[in-house]
């Protein structure tokens, strides 16, 4: 089972210790989604543009004056007296994560006992493709990842194999609601089924994955180790 | 024929001033994606970060002084003498938009001949899923996005009606290469094939689109008017 070696990086704090340190940074995520319905939106005179983006530029080289390698990946907190070691994960995520300015983002709900996931979220004039309408690739971005949360939490983990997107109608920007649920299972194999409403909660696209356990994951499962979390 | 009322927008200057004047916000855009991608990975001083934090907010109120009402939309650039109204449109594009801070931007080539889109891009750590990763969903915007192009490109326009993504191996964020071509067409439907490759020339994604006109389309060709561009 080879890892390149961006996947992980530990931190020696305790897990409490370490979300509670990201919350700082969750707020400026927050403040730049903002800027960043601003800047596609604006019509503000040409030198406050000219100025702002000057400002903007400063910004990102403070905040580039220690960066993490790469990219955000998977922080394992394990404080310095041994204890702890969980995987957090999703601060980066494009979808839902909340360090991410560019996620929308998407907060998911699990039913572990159904094996779904669900989520109501609103998509703004950043996500539009289509005059008015949602980028139909946007609406398989977020169902992408409710289909690979729901499977997870079917326990049914596996990597996305196929994803099958049905457009039945013009999804409009704004607020979006969409569930997924573990609709078969075999082996190593899942089907996930998907829709994403539109305010009216009318269905605007269906979607289908098939979900499968890669070879390493079958292999660490077959030694008798743990489940592991979905593609880590 | 109906349309909703924030789809166009008509302003009074010729589509080369017009294209001119976004400049500054597409420099602008330019900015806030490298404010982004420091957000996401910064681990600088905490006070560093609520400092920047008030200042981005700041930024946005400014900018937030004189906004597009909804999104950015379809512009009908025609000049105070009658002449132009040509169609602009892509700037605020979820994938393609040079003003839109959460486009890639993915700068897409079509061949009118071949009838194909093809790109080359760059997908940074904001785009990621599993660890080191793109997100599988990201991959079907990009692809979906492409498919729509080559469609336009070939002649065979359309509303994307299926998409279907196969996942053949993990895509490392970094450099990227996709390409998208008309694999068939009859009548008002058209299949798209695609292929997305990762820095070393494999290719990690596969897509197969239909494409398919939509009535209100196919009414104004029957009518004998230009065949409209895709689902304006």
């Amino acid at each position: 089972m080879s890892r390149d070696p961006f996947e992980y990086r530990t931190v020696d704090v305790t897990d409490e210790e370490f979300v509670a340190s990201q919350e700082v940074y969750v707020d400026l995520a927050e403040a730049v989604r903002r800027l960043n319905r601003a800047t596609v939106l604006t019509q503000v005179d040409p030198d406050v543009v000219r100025r702002a983006t000057a400002d903007v530029h400063a910004l990102a080289a403070a905040l580039e004056a220690d960066l993490i390698p790469n990219n955000f990946g998977v922080v394992i907190a394990k404080s310095a007296d041994g204890t702890g070691g969980s995987r957090i994960r999703g601060y980066g995520n494009a979808v839902v994560g909340r360090r991410n300015p560019i996620a929308a983002p998407v907060e998911i709900e699990v039913d572990r006992e159904e094996g779904s996931a669900s989520a109501t979220f609103t998509l703004s004039a950043l996500f539009e493709g289509p005059p008015g309408k949602v980028h139909g690739g946007v609406s398989a971005l977020v169902l992408d990842q409710l289909c690979g949360e729901a499977a997870a939490a079917g326990n049914a983990p596996g990597m996305t194999g196929k994803l099958e997107l049905r457009y039945r109608k013009p999804l409009a920007l704004g607020e979006c609601s969409a569930k997924a649920w573990v609709d078969a299972r075999s082996d190593y194999k899942s089907v996930i089924k998907a829709w994403l409403k539109d305010a009216e909660g009318e269905i605007c696209v269906e979607a289908s994955g098939l979900f499968i356990l890669p070879r390493w994951a079958r292999e660490h499962l077959a030694a008798g180790q743990d489940a592991p979390e979905q593609f880590e």
